[in-house]
């Protein structure tokens, strides 16, 4: 059976794979003091042109927002959000866990819009009873977003100015990151991404990887970051397992060519679900789409095809995601075709 | 100066600090074992026609919120509350602290509506991905409401009906309970609502005392409570204070005597104000009343009476909320008529 | 029955509970803002020669310990503490609650000794793998101890030195500071335990008043620590219950005098006890002491006579705590001499 | 160079990696519903001869031990453990982190004695003041600890009577299970301990994989246990990267097999420091093996082979760590013989 039912459907980049059988039996240290995972690190900064850069490697992205949210705000402070957030959904409270809010502002496909980000923090130093509130202290986005939008480069740049002005935080969730930088509507470069916050990850589980994501803070990492990530139960003791993962996918620029690969994929999807006839629920121009189905046609497809249900749209239809990734084949897009 | 800016502006009622001067030199065994605590609790009980119920003295409202909410939720549950419930606005994120989520749905003038939460708690579960989502593990609601309204007793039947049909608990905060059910416009009794949630609390601070809330447990309290009540620093080594100052709200009905006195005072409040041609932000038949002024004649108050800035209703003006209280006079209410 | 169970057996000293009655009909305003709070704070900074210390008025102990410990350490850090302090055993876990290990060295009658403490912190820093390990943060100590020992100036110095020399703070209990201040073993002035540390609190609820606790940060206060406080459930409603009380207790030099006066209680018990043969546990000082009791002894006070079981000695004996206070009178040292 | 470090100096073993390579392509579903980790499941259960447990693949130790120890403990408990237990020293307060104390009790080279856990337990229910303690709540031992020693079959039941009796859980951390149930000194099978405790888990990252322990509950695992893992940031999307390596480690066997190697080398080794009259710190019948050595000596080796410095003997000596694994080979052995 064919599966556009996520980008985390296969196992790792054959590329990725072939250097974790090729350093299989080296003897290295633990707890991401290995020289792969310093190599890695060192290819990252370079990537993002941010030589002072601190890189940790953690297994997963509800741990790395976990990690990084909780480590970054102090106690009295919340993380903004839009409502669509994947930590204000989809992380069965994983940050309140923690002890933090999950302050959430509007969504627009996914997206936080700078003057309603601006209006939201003023309201609340101005509100006489502010210090009975949870104080913003970070604005956490994804890019692309649970959506599949993304931020242009002045979109990003307007937030990031708001958060500055008022001295909060900005994090990338990065999960999907290739799959954003290397969408035709992308206007931003990876080095120019770190500029625009403070710390972003680059996420490896769903480009190429078979677990592991790549945070960057382009500048300090909150101090005795390792023990914390200790802490949260979030270093592996073969490090090596992230830092050859992540040592393979940023060299030669693996790591953006199959993200390429995921959305030439993704734009045939978009040409062939038009050809059909098919609407979607909003334009998304990195790997995942969300069509509009008619209930009926669902069940033929059921499977036959692997996507996600979505949300309702209405009594007789429903959005469905579907996903590409490095692992997408023409024939498995050939294979949908006849399926449509 | 006279003061409507809120319910806690004066000490205790007299009749609660008699009491407390007559007992000062008792001897007492600490830590809520002592005599007047009992006896408390036993009355209360018997107020809320109540024997099994399960009844502890805590010193304050968002302690209370607080306690009752981690110690009854599971660690994946989060609570649901109106979004203008005081959990979700104004108490720093202490529910948050505590590792849970605080799930909004629409407020209604403050008030929850059984249809939509149904609704949410069914969209949850019908959602395919619903296990990497936080649970509903329990409904909060305030009575009367942060907005000084008050639920009927077909609206709070249908909303526990609801909790009862998808096992999540029902929390009452009542910190203004007396308020509530003093109103002419209330239609429910005391052990009424005892019988219509799972947990409630009778507020003390705000009706007559210097500190203290009543948290009832109409069925079983959580195991071990009063280690619970110590971990989160909130048993008092003198558990007398809470204990005998409730002993006295429940000695010869003072409680609803005096919340009484605070809806008489609040009715001529609002007939002051409606002769006065003021807009009311919404109608309240409780004891905190919002009223619509015009920026200017604010501005010539301040300093002659205290109110309370609730939010911005227009460019030129501002809801307030005046408040009346079991200490509210008629010299004060004389008073404001000649200021407005 | 007379009773020596404690030193929180009665109300409030009867000067406090005047002021109390006095402020009643007082409008104050609310949430630690009221004039009797700042005017506290104010004779508190001046009996502590610290002009520059901010004050703020708790609850409770526990309250007190959870509060300023959870705001003082990263999230990496522990506190350093006697394995008999009250944070390690007599809290429920209050500390860890927040997610904070108390790390504990030996006891010396309740007394943490300067060169263990120091040894501790250099085997910490020199183990390899230490970044694995809960990062020393604080100490806490108590003042007096829970087994009613101080430290003489000398040892709070040489302690304090240590902490400086590893950057960490400095936290002394002061539940019972007053009882520990007026011992005449004690070396030390307020003003001069107000230079040997980070932060102390004053105790209200043991020596004089119906609850409260006065945290004296010498330094800064952590970030918006009173939103902190809001967090914790612990901000009352009515600031005024504490600030009054501490106002009078700070007010004529009252908090040493009833101070003294519980130790003088304390010096005849002394005297009593080594009349009739009595042994000591240990030899404190202050208004706690710890006496050995045949149990057939202890069977025929009950009843008569309230004291505490500490631990068991041995088999026929056990150790048993009798406290004096600032209510303890003549005429209860006379009836328990009749008892023994 | 050669290294006995640890037993996470190589990668995982050529069977697990090959299977990881041949179902590289597999299209999957995601968190942990894949077939290679139900199949995983289901020989473990067999393995355990216990058809009825729950099991589940975590990533790592320490995210094991904080997630199995916070959803089983009610919040007003805590976990018993030795002193020197992995949690309650090496995991950077991952326990505390979730608000729960560690309850230290004496170790005896690692191990816990079923008389003094019994004596503490009776203690902390007979001292008055016991519901302002933590209760005890479950048991935490190492199998093999982090010494190496193991329990005899006795021992271990006599352990588990006594957490019966009381009602408290056990919990066995097994990171590495195998090199204990294949020592020689062990009476005790898989089936066995899995009916002699409540939940253990079966290490991988230190027994061939390259990640992943199997967490076994004997009985019901905590309720949506799946979500917890998903709060905690623990569950991988490509869970198949543990089910696969699972899989392949409890097929044919392989699990204990590889054990076996690794104790087969540990046995040389011991011949070898014996031979060359070296001193044991303690006897340790597993993997680990902790040596005596001069300073001097210690130098001369560095840079030649690696070994872990445990802690300081003497002035003049240090206790070492030496560690087999899977991957250990008699070449190591024979090169580490011409070093010593």
């Amino acid at each position: 059976m064919i599966s556009f039912a996520s980008d985390y459907v296969a196992g790792a980049h054959p590329e990725v794979l072939k250097r974790l059988v090729e350093t299989n039996m080296d003897i290295l240290t633990g707890y991401g003091t290995d020289t792969y995972t310093l190599s890695a690190a060192e290819k990252i900064k370079k990537a993002c042109n941010c030589p002072d850069a601190e890189v940790f490697l953690i297994s997963g992205g509800t741990q790395t927002n976990q990690l990084v949210i909780s480590t970054m705000l102090q106690p009295y402070e919340g993380v903004i959000s839009a409502s669509t957030g994947h930590i204000n959904v989809h992380e069965a409270g994983a940050v309140e866990y923690t002890g933090h809010k999950v302050l959430s502002i509007p969504s627009h496909d996914g997206k936080v819009v700078s003057g309603e980000l601006k209006d939201y923090i003023k309201a609340f130093y101005s509100d006489e009873s502010h210090t009975h509130m949870v104080f913003p202290g970070m604005l956490y986005i994804s890019f692309p977003t649970e959506y599949g939008t993304i931020y242009s480069k002045q979109e990003l740049t307007d937030i990031y100015n708001v958060c500055r002005e008022y001295d909060i935080s900005l994090f990338i969730d990065g999960a999907r990151l290739g799959y954003g930088l290397a969408s035709k509507k992308c206007d931003i470069t990876l080095p120019e991404l770190a500029k625009l916050c403070d710390v972003f990850y680059i996420g490896g589980t769903k480009v190429g990887a078979l677990c592991g994501e790549a945070v960057v803070f382009t500048g300090k990492a909150p101090k005795h970051f390792e023990t914390q990530i200790k802490q949260h139960g979030a270093l592996l003791a073969k490090g090596r397992l992230n830092g050859v993962q992540f040592d393979a996918l940023f060299t030669d620029d693996l790591y953006m060519k199959i993200s390429k690969h995921a959305i030439e994929m993704a734009d045939k999807l978009i040409s062939l679900f038009r050809e059909r006839g098919y609407e979607f629920f909003l334009d998304s121009p990195t790997n995942q789409q969300f069509v509009i189905f008619n209930n009926k046609k669902l069940k033929d497809l059921e499977g036959k095809v692997g996507f996600s249900l979505w949300e309702p749209y209405d009594g007789e239809h429903t959005v469905v995601r579907f996903a590409t990734s490095w692992s997408t084949t023409d024939d498995e897009i050939e294979e949908l075709k006849k399926l449509l």
